[in-house]
């Protein structure tokens, strides 16, 4: 267990939790997204916030509670395990500590009990399965160590943003730069998402027809049949 | 890409709509129905639609971009790909243009991005996985050919009707023929309904019990334990 | 078919229906749960009632209409199926007797179809799938025999509990014993939710740190980078 | 543990052995069949054999060893599993063990590591995966105890018969009399066999003709395009 | 069921055949590419033939005998299902009756039992499963109309192609086109085998130096560590 | 890309060879292996070797020929691939280059195609799938950064080591530590064949008879039933 970990600042932290997961993976070149099973337990919730790592192991969620020793207001605990597991390591009991400490959310690449509880506390959970199986507290795991989480390298202090599109894991060093070219897509968007609403084409607006051509589309009046 | 195409009439779609995907599949001697990995991205809407067809390549949603050149008020937009993938390839830009253009929804056997964002607004999607993940726009597919989405054969102008239960597709020339059959199905079902809410047994209303006999099965009376 | 069975009493099943899930499957020593991907049709009912078992065919539901002849008020129906299948051998009609009859719920280890009209009924359904198909009514199975449904063995009369969690199979002659381990347990968690929500950590309620070191954990001050 | 268990008749067990998996499985009616995705690690064994079960959890194979000090020649060792798992918890040393020990072969519902090792000694195997990811003693499970291995509950003492076709399993008290059904089935289809190698139909054997045409099959003489 | 359908000539399908899938699918614009989870069961045969259709239900295959009346010498029997199943509805008796018959193989989008038998014999059998259950002969479906197998639209007389890497469907209509492109494909290909195997780089081969530096691939020295 | 890299010593890379899969990823602590859907193309090969990395694009294999450009004698090539697909982007041309290259297997997140040709080659290959689906050269993606694959971290120079059992990854700078941590198991485990070889029991050998009693395991005589 490493207990002392660097981590990206507030305002970026807040700024790519305002722009959301699929903006974010865009705006750092489409990198980092974890695997789209893993959903959240119950839908509304977008946060961003410092990665605090754990590694457990098959039916045991031991290095769970050793992490809460040294989670700080803000950060998400990211627990990856060292197989494929579905097991509900983390219920409501595990809720309300990691809320007291003032944890954003926790994402779990294994499974998550008392789903009905933890969408009524309103705490942000993501997870690759609800189970209602318990787990042992029996092996020793890491925390604070560079863990793989549903198909993503995440290091402890990496910004992890987590909304209902999923979970995105930004390396902490590129925190700021992401969530500056995020902001500048995000007024690019804007200005596109106006054109469309007026029925403007997308076909028009990104000046598409000329290179559909030259790759070949051909068109044919039709009806075929 | 295919400008035009046939569509079936306002009347016959209407019907469809209004019988929902378990009735339609049933009318049409079950059949056309995709697989059950297909899912609403928000729960409630019903729609029925002309179908308008694009194949795009794992990863690059540019011949959804086209389809929009030759959609009409009313139609559903099916996305199939030539290889199995889950990538967030139509999101809420996507979804802003295509409502301001008067389509109804969109069927993806691909993933959709921005879940939270087209919850919001209430545009029907049924995808086959939610995902964040962004795409290119740099290959050629077809627009308004048949394909195969999510197992089941589409030809442009096929009725598509989705709800909370799926996604089935009703050959355009078949049409009329299954609202009508589905209409005649509802009415018989709304006696059997009212017999059951009293209590009566499926067993006595079909008129089971005697080939239950034939066919073999024995009664204990019990309990064995 | 065996028409009667023996049931665990009525107190049991209440204490188990409320404690719910993931407090029974612990209680009962981590066993009896279903596999994860039993997901309820909607999210908020939590159930307990006794096992009536009916083994279907793929594709076909006659054993369902079978069971509702020795279905009694409070109890839960649980189908298996001889092979791997998701067809919606269940809809509203099915609900709407089973209701009618006093049925707590269903337990499909195959599709349910009608997802939206079930979830409007608030009739509680756990199923492997959601899916428009309908199946048809020809093959003879078996009604209150033992059954293995999503992986769990299931005797009828063994009580069954639902929730968002998942579905767990208490043996009827476990049950009361059950059900006490589960009021104590929840009696324990009480008081460590108490403490949990001062912000007191696991790693000291449980005193679980020397054990920790004994395992060979070993402590970093950190930051490594 | 349970140490001593009853076995069925050694010539039952031969005769299941050289009917193979699919004659047995229908001679049963068609139940009793392991999900498809129990492979062999070597194709071309085929065996029959007594039950001995083992209920690990994940990670963990430490009720191998215990079931070991039970098992007698002749016997299968049917491995379960108490959540969803594929570590490699069996490999070429327990084979060595198991081989000396005089068992005719394992049916794991977790993972299966040394392969190739395995594949050399020509020890049968079936599991649902390879996996080299070894697995810890830590945990007690049971031995001898009835268990659900891919989807099918398995008594101590059962018959379990295994070849390339995967892995079923016929209750003790009814092996004389499966064995007996295999027989005349496996009588039966050598009649049908020869007839078909002369190239005459199916259709005309079983005499099928007419109740096609009873059911509604109507013949078109095409071609259609 | 449809008797007599058109075929492609006898030449093209030799050398379709020949090409083989990868090949073939490339011919033809990389489509009509079954699902990867159709795999052979056993490894090394590589056919080509027109396809015979036939659509069962989950569970049974009486469709697949009624198909032996309208297959010829050469003929590939595809075998679409009415929803996702894994039953064992093709054994060793049936591909007797094949092989008398004179069909070419099997492609069956259900599974296949007889395993062991079936590689014996060397008939040609690709299938999503190898599993013993066996299938009731109870539903009527269709012979000869246009079916989805394994996610591609096959309408009999299609061209079938089949070997490790899977099974490719090429419209007859297009088969000799496709036959062409594929031959001008392989004597290409032979050309740059010669120079890999003199160990030149596909990057100079190819002449992709040039676009990789347009496309922005940036060149580092490195060792980065 | 990154042109060069360090690499592990060739003895470690030889001794990590011969100790192979399953002994290797026991030896560094039960990490580092890949998921267990990564299967090699055919059985029987085992290698070790220096990661080359390349990051495609799915449906796109260009990163792989720039991949042949910094590869040498002895490496084995990782492709990951930045959305999860299948697509046969490896087959006989670039094994042929491959094999000419000098490089000792490829370790592949998506498809392989030619399998057939592969398997006669003798080149070693470890894939997600075997898909005939051809991919275009159009996306960069990165060659020798740091990748993800099927669920492992893997940096370039990093020793990949596989066989039947799967694929386990070794980072560069533990190679020595870990070789001599798997020397010593092999020579502990020797001794274990031989006394299992004569029958004696695991039970005993690892004097686990004590710990079972202490953690509760009861011994009944039984027969149950």
């Amino acid at each position: 267990m490493v207990r002392n970990i660097h981590r990206a600042d507030a305002d970026t932290i807040a700024t790519l939790e305002r722009l959301g997961v699929a903006t974010v993976h865009e705006a750092q070149g489409r990198s980092g997204l974890m695997q789209p099973y893993m959903r959240p337990v119950w839908r509304g919730a977008g946060i961003a916030g410092s990665a605090i790592t754990a590694l457990c192991h098959p039916g045991d969620n031991w290095m769970i509670h050793v992490a809460c020793d040294v989670l700080k207001k803000g950060d998400i605990l990211v627990v990856a395990c060292s197989s494929e597991n579905t097991d509900g390591g983390f219920g409501e009991l595990l809720a309300t500590s990691l809320k007291a400490l003032g944890a954003k959310g926790v994402v779990l690449d294994i499974g998550c009990r008392d789903a009905s509880e933890i969408s009524g506390m309103k705490f942000p959970v993501w997870s690759r399965a609800i189970s209602a199986k318990g787990t042992v507290k029996a092996s020793i795991g890491s925390v604070n160590l560079p863990v793989v989480c549903a198909g993503v390298s995440v290091k402890p202090g990496d910004v992890v943003v987590a909304d209902d599109d999923g979970v995105v894991v930004v390396p902490r060093l590129d925190a700021a730069r992401v969530a500056k070219a995020g902001e500048e897509r995000e007024k690019k968007e804007a200005g596109t998402r106006a054109r469309l609403q007026k029925g403007e084409l997308g076909l028009d607006i990104y000046d598409m027809r000329k290179s559909l051509t030259d790759r070949g589309l051909k068109y044919i009046d039709g009806p075929l049949d």
